[in-house]
């Protein structure tokens, strides 16, 4: 049994992480942060939860709750992670960070993308990106574990196994998610009568997604990668679903494909294959930590499209951090996150 | 004042043309043809239009139609048309088909696409593409106008204009559309629970839109074009866009972008230019008969990303299909297509 | 041509006014007032309505807005009217006041369910409750206008005709409302996530509408009449259904009771009747200034169940609003209003 | 371990029981029936579900079934229950029916509300009415059990504590329901284009869950309750909630109210109270089995309004079905029904 902290504990992901806390068997939480709700109890905010979790929301004070924890998940707005994590604090307690100061490797990166400052080295070279299906035994001995973004975790997990088959800078990664992915935040865009009975792309050209995940695809072509990555709101609550498309290299067959699929993922326990594009539905993945992945080839163009999706609060944000504690506390992979839809 | 009348009056594309119809200052509507619905009055199927429509269905009968009538617009299932209209009923009445069989200019395309026994090459050899944007000189003499297809109209529109910018075999177009593209059919994947909540490809690398668009794209860039199209299925009542993207030739500017669209779109009373592709939204055309355009360069990778949206039942189809009746006969091509949303 | 301003024009119901007003015949608009986006044209606001209305918005200046328009539409939270409307103002311009300051005749159950300080009586007692198909020869002469709620017009509507036949004190009205009831406020309680998927009653014996409805009730059966008033917020973003149950009195039947809607309504060309109290959708009136209207007599509990339903922006607010300007101007009372859904 | 058939396994409340065994500890699915999809994986038609569920379909073989199991699941239309059970098949297996065939007492009575013959009268005395809150004495020793549907819980044990203190002839229920209800088949009124935006009231004075409403309330209050149920459709997946208003009877405070509450579900495991009417939202129990239960007095009009909410696939049907095989067999309650939403 350990002791787990959340700061950012109301905002979408910070309470789904909560809410998967409260069922798994290893793990009490010792600390609860709000900036908003301190001195409250979490289920006047999530009335959903009372008489489950009915503790007291506290000061967002990441000192104290490094103090109190064996695990701290931080569930913060960009750049407020990247000054408040120290060296010191990693000596306490496992930080695992839902945000996105320490996932770009490359600091000069991270502020071209953000405009913010980059952490300092001595924390992003310990940070581990914490995409088990990359790099499951790194996560294993990390202080500090960067969770990836959602529209991050599913498009490389859709695309990793075909960057050796496929012309890596011709890919395409149109991407669609729901609108939980823009937070809690009082804001215009997200009310109902604004995203209800629409879609729109956003962030063309400039989403901070995108340079993740060029980072990771990079990584596994052994080569620098750009893409190209436009995301859109549609009028969901969750889930995110893209579809790639990249030109084949000459002489690729579907047997080839097929393999480096079923080799990649044939043992992960979150990854699950389906037999074509467009055999891969959201919904299928709602309140699951499951990636669903299909591909079909269009042999008159000569292109791949692959079709990866996810629900954005678990495989794509608090599922995959309990993923990852569980891989670094050598807990079962599953525990807590063995539910399925339908 | 003409009559007109509507094949297929029932189905959502027919429906929504007798309700543009009904508001049509010159025209009087002669003959309404459901198959299903025959001898019910038209406002039981659409109870929205009591005391509005109440005119008496009858038997999707074409010959009768066309001797009654000096516009006929069909709405039928592929296949139906194409077997059903003959040269000398087009000296009777003007058809204007909101299905596909007209639209291919090669038979032999079409029976690829749709597995189906093409047009004899009288039909197709007079039969004019009905968009007005790019054939309204030739619209104006049609007899027989072959109403283009919703995600057609958005992906050939939106690109039009740079096809002599971009590299054109790097073109993919990711598009939404809402449910009712989809008809009035009682299928399972119609269904709200399956719909509702989740997003999906279908037709992946097999679309039957795209053969429409390659045509029409090839037209304007004068030599043979071919695209990747990718559907998708996103939870609302109608709507499309599609996000287009293409590698831009070598040199091309900014400026050379927004004056190729300005030039073609300038004084088009249907096509809407907007400042950036995220600044359209698929809601602002809801219930209109406008097209809304955008477009953004990405210096970094050198590809333009256009976005078009557009209403898939006004502009999509039955707008469309009264603007081209508007045009054959001479109204004012904005006559009971004036509306706007909000 | 008169000259129309709008106070509050960016939220739902000013813009849609706004909307409205713009395809309106004998209206030009001479004053768009917005107190969070005065300076920038209304289309940066609504980009559905870029090159149909780029007004620029000014400051929600009351004083100088009444000097410059022949009307003047105030769409304002509550208070803000009975303190910035004087009877000077009322010589200089008619104004229609879209908010609910001067709709209850009695200040002190103003106060009461408001919490706030009535209107002077000097106002109240000018002011005419705008509600066309009881009030319309008032109208014709009011230099202040109180558009009525849009729960409100849905249950007197949906109940004057049969104030006679039931038992007054036994009603019961459970009403439904989309989101944009709400407004277009930075609340969590609006955001997409919030709502989506989800139902729930709100203002449950305490909200606000209920004495409006008991005033225009109590004055059509010319006794005191109480009502139990239940709204609840459902997922979609326009549109009320209310559904009003009764105990009728002893002997009523079915046909007083139907002679007794026709009567009232047979000559309305807004309201419209349907053959039984599940004939209704809110969806048939969307985006229409139509109220739908359908009864059903349950023998076995002798009670009455009669359901209405609007589009909250139009019948329900704007729409409403203009048909009082229509009335009051002597304008074709249809006039910009003559739309219909499908 | 118990061996389990389903019937109707691919009906909406079928395919959710389906679910929810394959993650109970103490079942084995030994039989899943499909009159549309005999021979194909539960996977092709629920791909949610693809390595979780991949068993063979067979054909609705009631007999079969219930030789090969301990515990026969019936989820069928309206009368097909009726027909297939025999007392002799009760001798070999536990039945539980989610249909209607079971739950009224008095055959004539289901006769005259279904139009359709009455079970033998043999049948109906085994019969038990399988709300556990309300029999789960009864229930334990149980060979028939009737489970109940999903509006009927819910108003059920919204209104049961305080039968006694309300006026019973004063009940009026408004309820709301998810899409889901009226199941997978296949009509035009369960399409997504209409349902979504918009709501409407059917069955009204005439729905078949009024008598079973009835006969529940009639038990607990001793003496015959007669009361007003109208039913609407909202545009959401799953999901009801009934707002039940009823006249208090003199003197009945507020205290005895609350008291009468925590008095009967004190200790029940899937009933929560909640501090008011308002404070219940029905996606607080999504993909749960818990109802909500919150009530406000109106002091005003001396009324009760309580509002209850569940899941109508968990608490409503599939989820109270495994309830009640877990209270018939001896199983842990919550066993595979302990989940929570957020």
């Amino acid at each position: 049994m350990i002791k787990a902290g959340v700061i950012g504990a109301t905002g979408y992901a910070g309470a789904k992480l909560v809410s998967l806390l409260c069922s798994h068997q290893e793990v009490k939480i010792a600390f609860l942060g709000s900036r908003s709700y301190a001195g409250e109890p979490f289920s006047h905010v999530y009335p959903a939860m009372l008489g489950v979790c009915d503790q007291i929301l506290r000061e967002d004070d990441i000192d104290a709750a490094a103090s109190e924890c064996d695990v701290l998940f931080l569930s913060l707005p960009a750049g407020l992670s990247a000054v408040q994590v120290t060296t010191g604090m990693l000596k306490k307690t496992v930080v695992i960070d839902l945000g996105a100061d320490f996932r770009l490797h490359d600091g000069s990166c991270y502020e071209k993308w953000y405009k913010k400052k980059a952490p300092v080295s001595a924390l992003l070279s310990q940070a581990v990106y914490g995409l088990p299906e990359l790099h499951r035994g790194a996560i294993k001995n990390a202080s500090l574990i960067a969770n990836p973004g959602c529209y991050t975790t599913t498009s490389i997990l859709a695309l990793s196994p075909v960057m050796g088959l496929v012309e890596t800078d011709s890919i395409i990664i149109d991407a669609l998610s729901g609108v939980s992915g823009a937070g809690r935040g009082e804001k215009i865009a997200s009310l109902y009568c604004e995203c209800d009975e629409s879609v729109k792309a956003y962030g063309v050209a400039s989403h901070r997604h995108t340079p993740e995940i060029e980072q990771e695809l990079s990584f596994v072509a052994a080569h620098p990668v750009m893409v190209q990555f436009t995301p859109h709101l549609v009028p969901m609550k969750c889930g995110i679903l893209a579809t790639c498309t990249a030109t084949l290299k000459n002489g690729v067959t579907e047997e080839q494909i097929g393999k480096a699929y079923r080799t990649m993922y044939g043992k992960e326990p979150f990854v699950r294959l389906y037999p074509s594009a467009d055999a891969v539905e959201s919904r299928f993945f709602t309140a699951t930590n499951t990636l669903g992945v299909g591909w079909t080839v269009d042999r008159r163009t000569n292109r791949i499209i692959v079709v990866g999706a996810l629900d954005n609060l678990y495989k794509g944000a608090a599922g995959q951090a309990v993923e990852n504690m569980n891989i670094r506390f050598g807990f079962e992979e599953t525990e807590a996150l063995a539910g399925f839809s339908l």
